[in-house]
Parts: structure tokens; C-alpha cells; sequence
């Protein structure tokens, strides 16, 4: 439908092996063995055959980050698609009616100036590649697909950024999460 | 799909007859008598007979304003459908790249402290009862259709909050506007 759109296929085939998917709050996700990622596809086609799940975010505007904040980002930012990333998450989170009713100003207060968000993000960079996708004005079940890409010797610089994530004030808005852990 | 999303359908039939469509910035759209909304519509089905025109928007969360400005705004909104309202605007806008590649804080300071957009919007209340779609995430031809309804006594604060509006500096953003003009 357009091209900031992508398809997150679960399923029996696709470029990613799924090593494991895990609830961290809420339902899962069924298990599939692998992950293709489509983009631009059709926003009605139905899975087919040997899809387990089909998430669709969109890749949309920055929603909190202020200039000087970006600029550091993109500095340090890589590319997705690194030849030495061979591991990547996908991780869907939907947030609680309560964080979509607060005010722009009240989000951003608890995003980062009680949740360090984007500043937890900045000390996991150049390591762990990152893409944000939107799905809750589309309808989907989650609010948000974030990919990420690492090398298995990075491991632990995503890991310490997703375990600080949850342990913020933000995440306690969070109502459903689940952990898809790939490699290829 | 889901219920926060609308379509506007101009065409053949609806509740709503159309008075005129004038573009204001860029491309017009084609000539329809009537228009309906149609709230939770698929996403997918083509217009069929009848039908000139499609528009999608989704009611999403609050993007710019802040506690203060909301508690305002909610004071003194009216709902939609008043008996007495029966003049209508349909305004479906699209900006620029250059807008949608700013910073969060680099697009409120455009948005209000140069331009007064939410402070704009008061004052036409509780005249103007309105309500925000957002297409941009959909892939829709505009990034936002904005419909209007208010006395026929109370045109001239609906004319003075456009003409207010397309004088800002965050209209300079604005590279597609058309102004569709309705009764009932």
C-alpha cells in the first residue's frame, strides 16, 4: 500500500530463523520458525498458508525527540542490515488506554525525563541498529514493532538496553509484550 | 477495520449535501453532490458506482498540546451533531517533507509558539465543534482530513479561524489544501 509500511510475517519461511518467542507481558505470539520481512505489501491481503502471523507497522514521524537529541542520534545511528549483525529482536508492545489519553507533555515527561528513554537508546549505539514501526492507527494489535540488529558480541549491550526499558516508569504503561529473539 | 478510523465518501448519496470544493494549495478534489462518513469502513474496498471520492483518517492520540491547553480544549468543545449545526467544512491537508522530517519540539514551536494553531482553535469554541483524522500513516493522499460543524450563525468564526490559520507560518508547510463546503 505504501512504502513506509511493513509486514512482519511469522511463519514458515523468510531470511530469519526464530530461536525463540517470549511473553513478557500478556498473550504471545504461536510459535513459527521463521520471520520474512515485506515491504510495502498489501494492507488486505490475508495470510496464506504456512503464516502463523502477520504484524504491520508503519515507519511514521518522530513522536518525542527534540533536535539536539536527533542529531546525536543520527550521528551514531547504523544501518540495518550490517553483514556482522546476525542476531535481531522483534519486539511488539501495545501501551494501556491510559498512556494514549495523557497529553503530549505528560508522555514526553514520563518518556524521558522520568524514563531516560531516548537516552538509554543512545548508549547502545553504534551496537544494536534499530527501527521503529507504528501500528496502532492502523488497527493492529500492537502499538509498536521495534527491530533490532546486533552482532552476537553485542549481545549484551541490547540486552542491557531492554532490561533498563522495562524497569522504567514507562513500562509500566505497557500492557502487552512479547520477546521474539532471531538469528540468520 | 477499527473503530477510530472514517471514511469520507463523496459521491452520489449521504447526509451531507456539498456546497463547494475550491482547492486551496495544489491539486483539487473531483466534483461529488453528497457526502457520507463512514465510521470502522474496511480499508481495503474499492469506491464502486457513484463514488468520486475516498478519503481515510483515523482518530489518534493527541500529538502537540500540552495538560494545560487540553483541559482548556475539553472544557468547551462541543459534539458533533448539534441540532443547529448544520454548516460544514471538510479541510484535508498534506505538509511537506520538510515538516515531517523536523523534530518533535522543532514542530510545536512552529505549531504554537509561532503560529497559535491550539490557541486559534479556542477561540472559534464552543462555535466550532471539530474533529482531527489522520491519513498520513495510512498511505493516504492527505496527512490530515479536519471536519468542521457549526451554526450558519456562527459562519464568521469558522472564516476567522481559517483565514487565521492559512496566514501562520506552520501553513507554509501546508503543499495541499482543499476546502470542501457542506450543509444539511
Amino acid at each position: 500500500m505504501h512504502d513506509r509500511l511493513f509486514a512482519f510475517i511469522g511463519g514458515d519461511s523468510g531470511p530469519w530463523r526464530i530461536d525463540s518467542i517470549r511473553p513478557v507481558v500478556g498473550e504471545s505470539l504461536h510459535w513459527a520458525p521463521r520471520l520474512e520481512i515485506v515491504p510495502a505489501p498489501p494492507m488486505h491481503v490475508e495470510p496464506g498458508a504456512g503464516v502463523a502471523w502477520k504484524l504491520l507497522g508503519v515507519v511514521s514521524n518522530i513522536r518525542y525527540t527534540r533536535r539536539d537529541e536527533l542529531t546525536k542520534l543520527q550521528q551514531v545511528s547504523p544501518p540495518l542490515g550490517r553483514p556482522e549483525a546476525t542476531s535481531a529482536a522483534l519486539i511488539p508492545i501495545r501501551k494501556t488506554a491510559a498512556w494514549w489519553d495523557l497529553s503530549q507533555d505528560e508522555r514526553r515527561e514520563i518518556l524521558e525525563e522520568k524514563s531516560s528513554h531516548i537516552a538509554l537508546g543512545l548508549q547502545s549505539l553504534p551496537a544494536v541498529a534499530r527501527k521503529l514501526h507504528h501500528g496502532r492507527d492502523l488497527g493492529e494489535p500492537f502499538d509498536f514493532l521495534t527491530w533490532f540488529e546486533y552482532a552476537p558480541s553485542d549481545a549484551s549491550a541490547f540486552e542491557d538496553l531492554v532490561a533498563a526499558l522495562r524497569r522504567t516508569e514507562e513500562w509500566k504503561y505497557v500492557d502487552r509484550e512479547v520477546d521474539v529473539r532471531l538469528s540468520r
